[in-house]
């Protein structure tokens, strides 16, 4: 086991890069040096961590000259091209794009979920979907206790999933409308989806694609759901559907997940105990108080919220829940950090 | 059949009542005369009809003489007190409130669904629940196909469904924190429930409680949409279950739509043919094109606006879509003033 890590953020000025550093300045790992990587057009600007400024550095593949641990945020095509240049250096590659995700040689990591997974990385560690992440930490210990037969997922995702731009089209589009710009009159050049041909504005809309369109009319943001579980949860028979929509949250996912357990003996008590017990979750769950997990009140926190549980109507095995995180850090930034850490735990840095 | 029919506005001034204004001045009911109603707080004010101004008259018992159809959106209370004052004086009240739809002596009605019940009605006929009304529009022609085994649904509802003022608050908050004020000293005073005890913001956020809490940890708004979907449907044996949340749009309300059907033969396209053919819905369904429903573009629309109709992975007669309209029209004003029509076209305004 080395003593201190040299650490690469790649994609240091972008919404999750942004919180990858915050991340950092709080870790446990241990650290000897934090290098920032970004395009050459943010190249030369200046970061402060841990109050020292950093110089952000052009990306090219020599960056990862003596890295040990790489963290990746800079889109798909970065990692497809960077990531394989940076293990090839010695480092482990935290991915956070969707690149490697279902690549069956990349292990998909989850650490409250599947940390032992991380065993067979060959360098790269992939960051699950935000939506996916803060789904697994709320019903993992619902599955360990009663199984789950199936689980259907509406989401409310905030726009931050999108990047910077994408927030401050959504602030702007907010203001313009409150001042009397006509709906279809808003600026909209990113969302739902950059890489799609049309665009709609956020504010005071609720947009039912996030990612492009795929197999059977599912989006791409869909079918990560329902891929990237079976994958962390080891399980292909789970069934698993999602609903994924974009609001105009600036941050925060929230979900309206309803499940069915496998096994009898479960009632909303029990299912509360869980989560109330489940590492990196907090039960919000008090209808008395009027107490729920929130978007705004997710944010800047770590941990994954739930509430709202309640039994089905109609099927006993059958539970509605509201589960709410915070997309930049346990969907993005801290997962990848935390990922860090129990590599470093595992004594796992080293291939 | 009278040639034509006096009509009383209860609660003329709120978000609801200028809807059901503008709904009046482009019906097909054959008016006499139109007669607005308030508290003393708004009596006095003009409202334009027709290019005519009319004066607000004070809500008294005596204010339905010689009213034949009187629409009522001034909240539970009102009706309770006024709806059988009006009846008395031998007009029909249809009313926008919760007061009067459970009673089995009142027909609760979407006019495209279950016309039929108006010919039970006794003096009131109840408008359902914004966010049941459109759900019906879009299931009904499918229930009629294949039957309807279950149902559940998360809502995506606009704050113009909590008043006027609510949306004023939106507004206010989300100007507010675009310009720095945090969260946490955003004013609230009506949001999630204007009866209940606390109070959040809205603007940014996902509240995911609409009413109060009820039975089972169920909010009053969830039980409406389970309860009355079975009395609409007059099929107490449909599994309904529902999450009502609360985003920050202004007007329109959408939905996150399963159902399992229960005959055989069903496929998406069969599904997206009932649709396009449905009294009173669109069928904006086409990924290739990015076209789906919006709340943004529903506004001031009278239909119901289905999309993103797919077949669930894994369970055969499982059917995902995305069911959006604007709650003040199909989901108040416009379906009141429908039912108005209706009761003309059938006969039955004199009981």
């Amino acid at each position: 086991m080395k003593k201190k890590y040299n650490v690469a953020v790649v994609g240091a000025t972008g919404a999750v890069g942004t919180k990858m550093i915050e991340m950092l300045e709080g870790t446990s790992l241990p650290m000897n040096q934090v290098k920032l990587l970004a395009s050459k057009r943010s190249a030369g600007k200046e970061v402060m961590f841990k109050g020292t400024p950093l110089i952000i550095e052009e990306l090219v593949p020599e960056s990862f000259t003596d890295i040990d641990i790489a963290l990746f945020s800079a889109g798909g095509n970065i990692s497809k091209q960077f990531a394989p240049e940076a293990v090839k250096r010695g480092a482990v590659v935290i991915d956070n794009t969707s690149h490697f995700r279902m690549d069956p040689e990349v292990p998909l990591v989850v650490p409250e979920v599947n940390p032992n997974a991380l065993k067979r990385h060959k360098g790269i560690i992939a960051n699950p979907n935000c939506s996916t992440i803060q789904m697994m930490v709320a019903l993992e210990p619902i599955r360990q206790a009663y199984g789950l037969d199936r689980l259907i997922v509406s989401t409310y995702q905030a726009v931050s999933g999108a990047g910077i731009n994408a927030m401050e089209e959504l602030k702007s589009q907010a203001v313009a409308y409150v001042e009397g710009t006509p709906a279809d009159a808003l600026e909209a050049t990113i969302l739902p989806s950059g890489g799609d041909k049309k665009h709609y504005p956020i504010a005071f809309n609720a947009l039912p694609q996030i990612d492009v369109f795929a197999d059977a009319d599912y989006t791409y943001e869909e079918w990560k759901m329902i891929n990237e579980t079976k994958k962390i949860m080891e399980d292909d028979s789970i069934k698993v559907v999602a609903t994924c929509v974009r609001i105009p949250v600036l941050s925060g996912h929230s979900e309206s997940v309803y499940i069915e357990v496998k096994e009898d003996g479960s009632n909303v008590t029990k299912i509360r105990e869980l989560i109330a017990n489940a590492p990196g979750a907090v039960l919000q769950d008090d209808p008395s108080q009027q107490l729920y997990p929130q978007a705004l009140t997710s944010i800047d926190r770590k941990e994954t919220f739930v509430g709202r549980i309640r039994q089905d109507i109609d099927i006993d095995k059958g539970y509605h829940m509201w589960v709410v995180s915070d997309n930049l850090l346990k969907g993005a930034a801290w997962n990848s950090v935390q990922i860090a850490e129990t590599l470093h735990e595992m004594d796992l840095v080293r291939v």
